[in-house]
């Protein structure tokens, strides 16, 4: 199914997001690790994970250790945590690619853009970090309760921004792997537009009364995506 | 065709994305009149517009008689102006409702997502306002070219904020009203969304090579749009 087979560590991989990335990335034949500061919590979800692949193909471990056996490390904790656990696996991840779904919501008004002072909070850890690790933001706006269901199509397009256009080719490429459109969005800095875009979602979901908003890109020939 | 005709003042009605406004709504019997500080531009601007409907109905002067004279005001005047254009109607539309499309694009990078400190340039001409003119952010992502040709379906939806409702609600039917789906989508601050992703789409244009990519909504059911 996929062209590549990556080993991907999905940091914050219990929660919703990283955990529906994580079951549709392993189905697609990548190496998937959850990594996890609760080993009990990434034991269960990882049981979950498995029961529905029918196989043992997910692993945990811990944040440090699920990074470093990586080539790809995705980031999908919540605003709060982003930095404290970039900081852990500041070094673990040097000279990989960091995907970071990260999306500044501040709680509890979280359909409220609320962007922080820099911009876009994806393009802050690029700066934290400098040159030595490629960071690429995507999957803010695709919901995670939709990602966990493995055969739900989702209709979702995905925003790929990151200053590194090979980096974003392959995490282009591991949208489509898990049935996604993406899209190469520019910058890093341009991350602000799909951060922001999720309080828009959150807004349109309770103002409509459904479950998940998403957004598709038109104008665009379906080959190029 | 609409349920509510309003007397429309278009500032900055001879550029490409007020044009198209402008004669879209004229041609859904709304009273419109182009601002602008060059009165040869307006009249030969409104000559062609008036020429693709085959009528008269819609007229041109300063920005401050157009303003004056209508009760729902719209801006699309290049950022640079935006202020100062705020400035020079300020007293013209107390009491009314200004639709403000205004991107902060900052030339020449065009293609990448530069928001103001304060996040939306549209909710800081809210702040600059204060309670006696109800701000609506609109349109930002509507490709200019497309609306300019009444008869051609666009594929864009449009997101509406701002912090009163039933202004909201009459730009959601003013946009209905010239073929467009448009979502409440928050307060005025969240149109640091809107004005973010029109960079996204200048830099999807620029990738995919392609005139105008646009954005659509789903996961609403289209009665509620």
């Amino acid at each position: 199914m996929t062209t590549q087979v990556h080993t991907i560590a999905v940091l914050g991989g219990t929660g919703a997001e990283g955990s529906g990335l994580a079951l549709r990335w392993a189905r697609a034949g990548h190496r998937v690790t959850l990594g996890s500061r609760n080993p009990e919590k990434a034991a269960k979800v990882c049981e979950e994970l498995n029961a529905v692949l029918g196989s043992n193909s997910i692993a945990f471990s811990d944040n440090r250790s699920a990074a470093s056996a990586a080539t790809i490390v995705v980031l999908t904790v919540p605003h709060q945590a982003q930095h404290a656990t970039v900081d852990e696996v500041r070094k673990e991840i040097a000279g990989k690619i960091l995907i970071d779904a990260t999306v500044p919501l501040v709680p509890p008004k979280v359909a409220r853009v609320q962007l922080p002072a820099g911009g876009s909070a994806v393009a802050e850890v690029q700066r934290m970090l400098g040159d030595t690790v490629r960071v690429v933001s995507a999957f803010q706006n695709v919901s995670a309760h939709e990602l966990r269901d493995p055969d739900h199509s989702i209709d979702c397009d995905v925003l790929v921004c990151g200053d590194d256009v090979s980096a974003r080719e392959i995490v282009v490429a591991l949208a489509r792997d898990i049935g996604l459109r993406a899209y190469h969005a520019g910058p890093i800095c341009n991350s602000a537009a799909a951060e922001a875009l999720t309080s828009i979602l959150i807004s349109l979901n309770i103002r409509y009364k459904v479950p998940g908003a998403g957004i598709r890109i038109t104008g665009i020939p379906d080959a190029a995506s």
